[in-house]
């Protein structure tokens, strides 16, 4: 059993978190903590997240000491603000704990990076060239290796499990840059008190255009430029992307399959990809689990796919303990189905 | 054409209001005031409320003197907190004009009342004494002589007209207390930024148990002890009421019919009330509309009666101009159908 | 090991019944049945509900012998109408098997009671007699020495696990019926195209006033008249019910938190109610678990409860199993949390 | 004032039609029609749409002979099947009717086009060469003259408007199409009982790729290859549509708002566009009004345009009644807002 405590327990992230960790045959959930200023601690978790009642009562404590936080600890989940998990990982990681950061702090290793889309100057250049990115379906190995897992964010898993095989194929023409739509649920923005969460502001509508901080993670990641333009939707949870692209010159049908059902089929381990091929991905499919559907169709020179993820599953929690699942000999989907 | 104004005029209702205001043929919509303090003020309404683009685009400016606010102004419509509306109401009355306030700083003259639902100590005795209760099926009369007058609540719009014609009958076995359970949709709780209505927090769920301030709002204009448990819905708009209770001993269901019909059938006015007898209301019938549809159903002993109307409109600002339309000799639903 | 097979499993319930099957430890899931005209045979159930792609991917079969259909299974569960449930059980139990029945074809033992509410002639008496109601926190002694076990109505497990402690106790007075408002989710309808379940069509409206099934149900196994007004929602899954009573002569609120305590706490093994003294159930704290929530409040003599389940789970399959575990002597929530 | 008549009055499109024209001050309302077989003939529209009650409660009449139909008409809606409006437009025009066609039966002058993508042979040449489209801001003076209106699909409306001003200023690069992703609320499915309507099933989702009439009318149009791509959203009402496509080389942001501008403001009458310059457009702003709200953002050689209307509305009933004004020398948004 591997002793587990989650940093920033509070948020839907988190409470996702307890729930798969409470439930999984080979982690032992030892604490929740929270800000140390913040108004929940000392609450149980259930009393901000009614579901978990009987299920995880364990109370937030405050982070107040790490040292004393990371005694006997195994693995730290940091679901926590970029900046939190950027100044307390790397003291989890002198430790000797495994870290799996849902936070972007360590998912891209380019200059200027944090800078210009995070407003921080990054401070541990080591800890960022060591973090592993944990896109589970492709990083196996490396996460296998891993002490720090700098698990992807919500959008960026929909659009780089659908658009991975076909660049690594070769089968795009990049030249024309995909584009990708993507509709997320409100929980992708938190649990806060906001006027644009507002049960009766939300509606259907495109934001961060040509700026969100998830565009260059996909780009960097895919190494491939894109366009990508998120939306807010009127639901509670999940992400479905669309993306248009332009397939390479002769590039047939057969060969997109092809490298789809390379990516994915016929794994040594189960993994967390379901393919559609000729057919569409729906967002119920995949809310409440942890799978990605992708599904696609090609028309002449073009390529439509669609990508659908649970954004607090897939998207967050339930690749974390993915990661998790690699990293410790365990099979890939323990705990989540 | 009677020169009109908004006061709190960035809310729901108060968008509502300039947006019937705005295409009454006999109102011409002169300001919109918000309080002198509020960060909106200075913006066009229609930059809160994006319907209204092009619609009515005037700006929200800040009330820092009644005086020139009410100059050359006949009606004044209060969409403010019930200590504003209470604070300000007589200084406009004095002036001459017609007042509607929508909160619930006149609704009720009983003693300690204010104290102790609404937390503060009513100072106007005598416009309290004056005020009329613009339940508009109802109160005809008054209205059309009233120099300020009072809307119901939203809640308690529903439960009257629902219940009113079966008190007014006799009809009821008192004894045994009618129950009002009533779901409404967020927009009740009014443009704010609030956990409670965050997107994400927003499920069906009863609240305000025996506590409501519109319990004794219904009791005391029906003279009769109710139960009322209000709830929230996941919907932004509506309020479905669905209430229970005893016939008096004997009484039949054709009489009841006949009360119903006695009451809303054959008035000389076309009014906001649509029966269906033998039937249920339903939330999207009048979402977006001025009606009240009241259903009902007699076995035996007991009556159950459904009543849907939207909280915005006939909750709120269609109910407001009814009353307008009332006191000024305009057909009662001018500008609301 | 037990061999388990579900009848009747193209539909929501058959669908969350086959979920939770397949997680079971100490369950396998054997077949899966629709009827033998049913245009889903042959489908795997994962092309109905694309959730359980990769989860369940058994075949719908056609029920075309029950013999066959029973060989070497241990338990059936029904996940039919009622008139096939009361047409094919006799034949499983027959044969050996636990039946564990998600209709209402063995439910209540009145006269006249399927003639008048489910318009057939029930055939089985003595199957209806030796039935037990599986209303697993009240009926675990007889649940576990049953071979036919009445899963509950959506409805009335609601309903009962909230009253119940309150009838035994006897703290109600139950000369004014209590007063049953419910609100369901769509899934409660089953998986059909019909107008009224049609997306556009859907808003919060009642139904079935004075005539629902659920009626008689509760009112029988509660031994109390009760008025029961059940009511559509506009969301997928869930039941909410609000419930007010009156209580006895002099009966306190510490007498009722006595009895609610009394019925649910300390229990042996961990149940599937949890109780909110003071504060109100909250839907969404039990859509997807296969808790029921409960919550209460007095005030003078009148008392009102509120309690949530999710209707296609604690309403239908997880209880079924809860039944399941309970007879077959598992940890009651065996596969449930 | 105008004689109307609405054909294929019962579904939702011909309901909001029916309100429009009863409240209009040019137009008497004469007569609702549905096929002579269907079986809502005989009751009165409010009976299928309750929000109509005391608004419209004129009776859906069985359509069993044009001429008698025509009799004294001026203007004739069609919001009939596509191949319904084939087969009786013609009569209704040689009788002299104004006929505004909400089908797809006259909206494309190409050859082979209704074969291949409505499955019927076209029979009407003549009538198909008359027909103007009714894309309202564009075709003003045509549709000046027209007796017969093609009034433009729904997800067309949202598209054209929005690409017509860069392509008619030549200021795309068309050899990159564009890339069209559009979300449509379920009314735009119409009012029949289906499992994919079916409330349960409904989730986002995309559907018809490649495939789907709108492309080819959207293409023709614009006279530009798209990549349309439509999806089916959890909502009832409304269309966004987010395109994004490639400026041709040099192109300046400065001269996009220059296009749009010159293209939408400062028009001799208001008509149904508002623009939003670097923000982009929301569902809620426009469901329930007849406004099509277009926001874009460039960045380097790319553009992102949003644009929302209602589907029942600007994408259909409202853009037919702007057609009636517009045809008949009203002011454009008479009745619409």
């Amino acid at each position: 059993m591997l002793n587990t405590i989650i940093i920033g327990a509070s948020g839907y992230t988190g409470a996702e978190l307890a729930k798969i960790v409470n439930r999984h045959p080979q982690l032992t959930l030892c604490g929740l903590y929270v800000s140390a200023t913040s108004l929940d601690a000392g609450k149980p978790l259930s009393a901000l997240h009614g579901q978990l009642r009987d299920v995880v009562d364990l109370p937030l404590q405050p982070l107040t000491d790490i040292k004393t936080a990371a005694a006997n600890i195994d693995i730290v989940l940091l679901a926590t603000a970029h900046e939190v998990s950027h100044d307390i990982a790397a003291e989890f990681l002198n430790l000797g704990c495994q870290v799996f950061d849902l936070s972007g702090a360590f998912r891209v290793k380019a200059d200027d990076f944090y800078r210009q889309y995070y407003n921080f100057e990054h401070k541990y250049d080591e800890w960022l060239e060591n973090a592993v990115y944990g896109l589970a379906e492709w990083n196996h190995d490396q996460i296998r290796q891993a002490q720090l897992v700098a698990v992807p964010g919500c959008y960026p898993t929909a659009a780089q499990l659908a658009l991975k095989p076909l660049l690594v194929a070769g089968l795009l023409d990049c030249d024309q840059w995909p584009v990708i739509n993507a509709v997320s649920g409100v929980s992708g923005a938190g649990r806060k008190a906001r006027m644009t969460n507002s049960f009766c502001e939300v509606s259907l509508q495109a934001y961060g255009l040509f700026t969100h901080r998830h565009q260059p993670e996909i780009a960097h990641h895919l190494n491939c430029d894109i366009i990508f333009t998120p939306h807010l939707g009127n639901f509670k949870r999940g992400i479905l992307a669309t993306i248009t692209a332009k397939l390479a010159i002769g590039v047939t049908a057969d060969e997109v399959t092809a490298a789809m059902e390379s990516a994915y089929l016929n794994a040594a381990d189960q993994h967390a990809v379901r393919l559609l091929k000729n057919k569409t991905a729906k967002l119920d499919d995949v809310v409440g689990s942890c799978f990605c559907d992708i599904g696609w169709q090609v028309q002449g020179e073009h390529i439509i796919l669609t990508a659908a993820i649970d954004n607090l599953l897939k998207g967050a929690s339930s690749q974390a303990v993915q990661c998790i699942n690699i990293r410790n000999g365990f099979p890939q989907l323990t705990a989540l189905v």
